[in-house]
């Protein structure tokens, strides 16, 4: 176990790590030619322009001002200076409420780290336990839980503190899921208009044989929605278009390049090979080849819109229908439309941006059987990811080294690149495996088929949290793989589990020190540095830039990253549960964790991140949940803990506390849930009259128009000029079609459920 | 163990007991005095008249038609003659899909019960382990899993066939959901105008100073639902008066009574005490004491009617709400009013007969904290139930009685008297306690303050079954009471529970055959009888029925008591599924159950049982998921069982069963229960087609004067010449009241949703 002075030294290494990465970009971020990585959500919003434009070449370049360098901590007071509603106009609800989980993390831990201090630590302290055991021990154990003996009626204020941090955190919960739900009914009541307040996603419309997608969703909405229907717009599968576009993108990046080298040195044309990566193949004229290239890819993608343009089987059923009313589309979103409830299921369109178009076109039967496949993908993934590694691992070895490539042998035989190997590579398959986790998991989600990107972080957030529960928190309390400890759980009673865990929980308290301070002081401070969209956005600029648009798409803001930021703060406020009675003096770390991340994010969220998507604070449900849980899991594991302490007399009274933790948690579900999954219709009467005055005061707008290009693939609405036939012709086809059936009512026959078979028809 | 002989002799005498009860009720249900007692729902449908208007005297009371005697057993084809739509016509929806429970009993069952004494019975039975072993055991036990050796290669027959019960169990239960969700949905949508179709129930309606509950309702849903609202019926708190109402019926029965007697022996006036259940007080005339009684009474109801009409306290925040349309309706149940969830909050209301009128008023947050305690009794009632009954038993022995009441001494001392109490008392107090059981169960959910009977019926029944599943099937099968098993299993591993009662399955097969032969075959025999019922009616005829209506009122239908006739059919399910594998030789008497039961209860559902309320076989999601756990349960005891018997290799091949069939419950979730909560818009169009139909054929038809009496409180409703006067006020009331305010805007100001005390105005 280390001792204080052990800690001291790491947090003073990391302290030093910390304070180097913030130094470094302080120095960076005045620089002007970095101006692009440090700023670039000012220049997404059009409000900064480059500084490269004015002024000598070098100040251009480097920062010439020395006064400027004294001041290098001015960004901490500059990212609090601006208001939350400022910051809602800047960066939307979702950044916002995004901060709100770091300070929710201070609101809940400062008062119970202070009482915990004050009260739990005298009382650990002044007892003699330890010594009288005659066991190793540090300080810091000294502080803890374990140094109470048994049966001591000191437990009681452990039992009162719990109940005390259980009331307090709840309480801030509380005023907080108020809070969030009054702003994101705010924040939806008073915006302008947006195309989603509009538009309900219809998914699997049956198929039909007399008509088309289009004619189909539009008869069927006339029929009945008559009043409000609008439009529509029909999904097209354009997957393939997607990506051959992108291919041209890369192939235009090369020839840039190319062009670029060229122009710098007249003397040698770039030459390429054809093959894999440019290594293998016929040499040929890289420009020369490159162009081909293109001009090929443009033919295929003229002949690929071509085919989306006429064969029907590229539309998917699924489409996008707008109402003339608000009113309209939530009316259609929150009810059912047919008997059958697996066709014209409707829902709130997200986003444009937020729309995850790949998956708009999975049939309800497929959705539910790629659920069970990631569930059960998932779990094993979360139980058994350290068998592949391991294999990896043993192939990884500078045995499978020699085996797999025997004339490296020479090489890996030196006896200073052996001792590196052996060090290093079996680390680095775990290593690889945790920095692609938050991509495995995106990808499992995309897999599982929600169709709004929100959706996707917010699943893989949970996903995220569950693995590092499992593998990180358990896996470093009850040492051994996540298999084994399945395996351990499986043949061990409930309450058993608890009192392992609960048990071991003190020991680890210097390991989860050492861990925050790695990953929430150091790693924090290094995200503010932005190093690697720093070095790409360098090398960008000097091989592909040519002009200012160039510039422009070279700089990467990239994004708050939801699927892994929310994980990392749960993972600490659940440590901060579990450690709050046992041994408080983790608390403080914490707290410096909370406060730091929340400085740094909130000048990212300020300067940096792009908003992808804005879902109004939808992940708040989730957030509270993950909280709650956390607080049950620790009061749970004090059970155990208190359990093996011969306090039998004051542990009964520990069961009252997750009973009134899981039951205040229904209770907030069911007085602040419903405003997350539908509108009330009370904000939509508002919205209806904002409506009649918009219509008022702007009589010749044309919400027709607005929708109808809303939702366009992403595909169709680049640059080039053939879009604009294609959305003509979307327009066109949007011109009422008359049915073309006679021979059917216009009723819908009832349904035959009882066939297993997936529905032929549904007239309309 | 019991042997095949005893099991033998078990069958004979629950089945001779089974036919004594039979040729009673054949007997009895042909004589004419017992016709209101047998066939009361004709008498209620008003298709029966009483037989005793014709013929002579003694064919009036005993039916002299020997032929009649001969065919005794009539009742059976009769009960199953009437066709499924017919029988929904005549009993309801609700009673119709009832039935379908047993159906679906045996459509799981009887291929089940076949395939396995095909494949297992042998399979089991050509093994000599038993004998080798050197054990006793019964032919019963030679049939069943116990009898082939560890580690044998056999018990892939019986996961095998495991899995190929699951699969056609949930194909049956598939085709049966899609049925049962078509039949409701067509039963909705063809059916004639009902009250409920147009009205939705809001509750917690806000205080408001300014406003009466009815102006603020009317207002409200003027302003948000201008098109649709048509009219509204606030909710009286009527209960006192319905206790002074019943009070006085009471009084009147007596009255009743004491007229006959003194009419048929006029020499003496009887004579009663004023007091406590007219066993001390006052001797005074009877007759002369009943009537000032009841003018008391009328005078008290009088009193209350008038308060209830001026005080407007009694006006509880809740009201009926009712459109012109059922779209208006639909749309108005199934969105969100407010941004304040729990104020307005609406849902479709229930049947008029359905409103369980006292829950009406219940705010929400007490809901939940009622919700919370009736959990905690539940599980304290589940666990603990036979701490209470000890100590009663305790009491309620001899020297308990003698201790209360020393001058019984004497007499129970007598040797008699002395065994019979030592062999009785002990076991009465289990006794009554199990009978109250579902009272007991239904005050716990109508303390929950569920407002529709029906939904009272659905948790009662859930709890019923619950408290089945661990009192009499655990508690059988592990010996113990369920305090002491709950202590085990919180003290076991997970897997270890399913292994302890997984092996202790196949002993007590013979415990359960016993079982389902008592409480399945006698007891439903004994049902149909309707003993309780014959001897009520035939006092009440005897001493109160003086003219025809209240030989009306003395009958009694019952109905069909879905809170525990369907936690029986489930406890049957779960034992088929569970001993399946297991010791077929357990299936046919099952089988017996589901067949006989379905008859008897087909017979009483045409002839016996009032519906008391249609909820459109809403109970059918729980009644899905309950055999969908009976299946997974049975399956985990498989794999503990398994796990017992060296079969290493094959159990896991069982651990893809239980997730596979949770998927298909998730599966069959998504598909068929929306329309048990929500009705779809198609449904609605063609139901406002309907209405545009019934309002062309019938242009003068009052809607909103059919809706505005349809959820009058029934105490209001009742034959007094006052409720007209008071049905006028109310209609009056209903004329548009203007509006009191004039300061405040007509858009609600954003709700205070930060504030933690309830919030005390909605503007409208």
């Amino acid at each position: 176990m280390a001792s204080l002075s052990d800690i001291g030294v790491s947090a003073a290494f990391n302290l030093l790590s910390a304070f180097i990465f913030l130094l470094a970009f302080a120095l960076l971020r005045i620089q002007p030619f970095n101006d692009r990585v440090y700023f670039p959500k000012w220049y997404l919003r059009g409000l900064r322009n480059s500084p490269m434009h004015t002024g000598a070449f070098v100040g251009k370049v480097v920062n010439l001002d020395f006064r400027s360098y004294l001041k290098f901590l001015n960004w901490m007071p500059d990212a609090l200076k601006m208001p939350e509603s400022d910051l809602i106009e800047h960066a939307g609800l979702d950044s916002a409420v995004y901060l709100r989980i770091y300070v929710i993390g201070l609101k809940i831990f400062v008062p119970v780290t202070l009482l915990s201090l004050v009260v739990l630590a005298p009382v650990n302290y002044t007892n003699n336990t330890l010594e009288a055991l005659k066991v190793t021990f540090s300080k810091i154990d000294k502080l803890s839980i374990s140094n109470i003996h048994l049966g001591s009626s000191r437990f009681w204020a452990h039992i009162v503190m719990e109940y005390a941090f259980t009331f307090w955190a709840c309480f801030v919960l509380y005023k907080e899921y108020a809070r969030v739900t009054a702003m994101r009914l705010q924040f939806m009541a008073s915006e302008r208009r947006r195309p989603d307040q509009f538009t309900v996603l219809v998914r699997n419309v049956p198929p039909d044989a007399d008509e088309s997608v289009s004619e189909l969703v539009e008869h069927f909405f006339l029929v009945n929605h008559p009043d409000h229907y609008l439009t529509h717009q029909v999904v097209y599968n354009a997957n393939k278009l997607a990506k051959l576009v992108k291919e041209k993108e890369k192939k235009q990046n090369w020839l840039d390049y190319y062009q670029l080298r060229y122009s710098r040195n007249q003397d040698a044309r770039p030459m390429t090979k054809t093959g894999f990566l440019g290594l293998f193949g016929e040499k040929v004229d890289a420009i020369d080849y490159s162009i081909a290239e293109i001009e090929r890819l443009a033919k295929d993608i003229a002949e690929e819109r071509e085919r989306l343009d006429q064969d029907p089987k590229c539309i998917m059923p699924a489409a996008f229908v707008s109402f003339k009313t608000r009113w309209g589309a939530a009316v259609c979103a929150q009810t059912h439309q047919t008997r059958n409830p697996t066709i014209w299921l409707t829902e709130w369109a997200p986003e444009p941006r937020d729309v995850y178009w790949p998956n708009l076109a999975i049939p309800y039967v497929h959705l539910s059987i790629r659920r069970l496949i990631i569930s059960v993908s998932f779990f094993f993934l979360t139980f058994f990811f350290m068998i592949p590694i391991a294999f990896v691992q043993s192939l990884a070895s500078i045995e499978g080294i020699e085996k797999s490539a025997p004339f490296l042998k020479p090489v890996v035989e030196m006896r200073f690149i052996k001792s590196v190997l052996q060090g290093f590579l079996p680390g680095l398959a775990l290593k690889l495996f945790l920095i692609f986790l938050p991509t495995i998991l995106m990808m499992m989600s995309k897999f599982e088929g929600f169709e709004a990107i929100s959706a996707l972080e917010r699943r893989s957030a949970s996903r995220y949290y569950i693995f590092n529960f499992v593998n990180v928190f358990l896996g470093s309390v009850v040492a051994g793989s996540a298999f084994e400890q399945l395996h351990t759980y499986l043949h061990s009673s409930a309450n058993k589990i608890f009192v392992t865990i609960g048990v071991a929980i003190p020991m680890k308290a210097t390991f989860f020190i050492t861990y925050i301070m790695v990953d929430g002081w150091a790693g924090i401070a290094g995200e503010i540095l932005r190093l690697k969209p720093l070095i790409i956005y360098h090398l960008k600029n000097f091989f592909l830039v040519k002009t200012e648009k160039d510039r422009e798409e070279a700089m990467d803001a990239g994004s708050i990253g939801f699927d892994t930021g929310e994980p990392q703060i749960q993972f600490y406020v659940l440590l901060g549960f579990v450690y709050a009675v046992v041994t408080p003096i983790l608390l403080p770390f914490i707290l410096v964790f909370f406060a730091f991340s929340y400085l740094v994010y909130r000048h990212q969220i300020i300067n940096v991140y792009n908003q992808e998507y804005e879902s109004a604070a939808a992940f708040w449900p989730d957030v509270h949940g993950r909280i709650i849980g956390a607080m049950v899991f620790s009061q749970l594991l004090l059970m155990g803990l208190l359990s093996t302490k011969h306090a039998a007399s004051s542990t009964p009274f520990l069961i009252a506390l997750p009973i009134l933790t899981l039951w205040f948690h229904r209770f907030c579900k069911g007085r602040f849930e419903p405003a997350f999954k539908t509108y009330p219709l009370q904000d939509l009467q508002e919205a209806m009259m904002k409506d009649t005055l918009e219509r008022a005061r702007d009589p010749n707008f044309n919400l027709k128009g607005y929708l109808q290009t809303a939702y366009i693939h992403p595909m169709f609405k680049n640059d080039d000029e053939d879009d604009e036939t294609f959305e003509n012709k979307l327009e066109m086809e949007n011109v009422l079609v008359p049915t073309k059936r006679s021979s059917r009512r216009n009723t819908p026959a009832p349904s035959k459920m009882s066939s297993g078979s997936p529905p032929k028809h549904i007239d309309i």
